[in-house]
């Protein structure tokens, strides 16, 4: 299982302040359609086993779930209007259960730091922190079952960045350019697509 | 200068065809739209000595100059609304000369075969085929000027294979799966910023 989890500081909670033409004003969302799409698409059909996990401004966490996943299309205004579905479901999130949202979408009450707990209380799960100082994935071993956590266009807060360096397992780093979410998550899926570069 | 040509089959020639919110109904521009972003953009700003062409129904050619662009952002809709402006330009490219649209953004009446032509006229450029019986990119080397040739959602026509037949001096594979054309730019970024995986 690979999983990503996306950081959203600036988008809304309330859907109602979402709208499907102006994707960018609701706090960059485009940007984290555009990751959903870059963790759950193959040209011609959605991966396996994976999931990408937006948490909307420490508050809510929409989870995509590709094994499950129906009628979903890799186009940003798709994508966000599933996400709004997912945070007009808000009221039946109670405590840390799920609200099921549509197939393959769940929504539940919780920030970063219990996002990032849920995910890796498995025991093969392996926290993996996107750092400019980390190994260069040509040189890092792919772990079996990573979470990787990455940021929105702004930086992790420094609550993050210390929660982060408290659990994250792993560093690395993807080169020497410092990408959008979306791309860092296509070139990572290649690496682990090619096991580190070594099996093609 | 790195080079991206990505061939867009069924997207109209004519702008008032493609409405801004239904980018996908208008021959999957979505996914055009997120080619011209992997493309020229970095997490904080624009990518130097990068230029991405759209062939649009083999009839016109939208190139987009990360040099010279300004005020573009990387969501869907920014960018769908260039490629309208540039298609509203029509009447201005005569011949084979550009219609200037916007800084960074030119219009020419040229299909596949023409924008090939013209891109791989200097001395340096390769022209390099992603095809998944190429060599990986982890055992190739980077050409130095680059020019990348992805077709859309649909496979290359048989005529547009036979041109790259000819006219490709190298076939790379990004990797065991079949990525889209916006995942796979990402990952040929990647592969050149590290030099081919030996630099970080």
């Amino acid at each position: 299982m690979r999983q990503f989890v996306v950081i959203g500081h600036d988008v809304p909670t309330d859907p109602d302040a979402i709208s499907l033409s102006d994707i960018p004003g609701a706090g960059r969302l485009d940007l984290l359609c555009r990751c959903v799409s870059a963790g759950v698409f193959l040209s011609h059909g959605i991966r396996e086993r994976v999931r990408v996990h937006l948490v909307v401004a420490d508050e809510l966490t929409v989870s995509f779930d590709a094994d499950s996943l129906r009628h979903l299309h890799p186009d940003e205004r798709n994508v966000a209007a599933r996400i709004r579905d997912a945070l007009d479901a808000r009221p039946d999130a109670i405590g840390h259960m799920p609200a099921d949202v549509s197939p393959g979408v769940e929504l539940r009450r919780m920030g970063v730091e219990a996002t990032l707990e849920r995910l890796t209380d498995t025991a093969d799960a392996t926290l993996v922190q996107l750092h400019e100082e980390g190994e260069p994935l040509v040189e890092a071993d792919p772990p079996s079952d990573p979470v990787f956590v990455l940021s929105d266009h702004n930086d992790f807060t420094a609550e993050e960045a210390e929660t982060l360096a408290a659990a994250a397992e792993r560093r690395v780093r993807v080169g020497p350019e410092l990408l959008h979410a979306d791309h860092a998550i296509s070139v990572v899926h290649n690496w682990l697509d090619t096991d580190g570069y070594t099996s093609y």
